[in-house]
């Protein structure tokens, strides 16, 4: 049914280099001649991009993190059925900039929900479906927050939630060694790519 | 911790009458010198009606079920702790235009969402939260859709669907005896208003 589609996520805070990494990949992509779909969550779709503004609005601060949770979840859940499963399914290379993990990282452990809660509405919302590779682009919290700045509503939380956050997305890779690896971009960039490239190398060929 | 607070929901079709029946309550309640609160779902907070807009738009026709249900769930997340759960401490009776029945109803026996997942992620949103009576308002669908119109996404649905919605709510009274009242709206108004006069006079005297 996925043929050769091939699902790719990049994680990571904001200021991460995520967009850079994701182009990277892209170009190697496309030498390979493979057609490739990048998407972006939240958002995506119509009907996403009209909860992501919601999710953003730097003036909702009264949002519930249950509230939260859900609405990144249903932005999820049309964005899979509308464009992540009939690309795969016509053997496109999808590149997803963030998914699940983010929510793991993010509401999970930034947040508190309870992480079997999340797996729970995860199922319902991506059936059987999950990245066959996740980047997780680490980044010290306060360089990334100086670099990519405190514009939204999650980029203006504390420090210390930023802080959860990034123990999350580790703890996740710590826990998923073959699908999630993790990119030091402390490093100088050309060897973070250089990474990047390499590992698709070992799925695309050289 | 919940005082006197007392938690009504009305449920039914569109243009079953459940604003003249809510009405009604009030009038009833406020003789009883109690403060009421009225709501209606989805919506009732600055979040809620955001999500809300998403919902009812009915030019996103491509929504998804689980987009669906997850909307209704966040919006109803916002809701139970801006509003309801506050209410409900400080004594008063709160009056719910739709509430968790209508998404069993809806997003369950319409949708074909397994009731089993509903209840799960019901848990998540309203805690042990449950409306302490809850009155139907049983309708023909095809009166009903005729008083009511079918302005949004939802109304607009098959008729099928409206059928399989209503034996929801039907079902799910049967199932909830004590706390759901169905109210047969084929019958004179002035009987239906005095069936729900008399259960109130249960719980709040004559």
């Amino acid at each position: 049914m996925r043929k050769n589609g091939f699902f790719i996520t990049f994680e990571g805070a904001e200021g991460s280099g995520k967009s850079t990494q994701i182009k990277n990949a892209v170009t190697f992509l496309k030498k390979k001649g493979r057609s490739v779909l990048m998407l972006r969550e939240p958002g995506g779709t119509r009907i996403s991009e009209h909860i992501r503004a919601i999710l953003l609005d730097k003036k909702l601060k009264e949002m519930d993190p249950v509230t939260e949770l859900l609405l990144y979840c249903a932005a999820r859940a049309q964005i899979v059925r509308e464009k992540i499963l009939p690309a795969l399914k016509k053997g496109k290379v999808v590149i997803c900039d963030r998914f699940e993990d983010s929510t793991r990282a993010y509401q999970g452990f930034g947040r508190g929900i309870p992480l079997e809660a999340i797996e729970r509405i995860g199922r319902l919302v991506r059936g059987d479906l999950k990245p066959d590779l996740t980047f997780v682009l680490d980044v010290d919290i306060t360089k990334g927050l100086a670099r990519g700045g405190r514009h939204d509503r999650i980029e203006r939380e504390a420090l210390s939630f930023h802080h959860r956050v990034r123990r999350g997305f580790l703890a996740l890779a710590k826990k998923n060694p073959r699908r999630m690896v993790v990119l030091d971009t402390g490093k100088p960039l050309e060897s973070v790519s250089r990474k990047v490239r390499e590992r698709l190398e070992r799925v695309f060929g050289k």
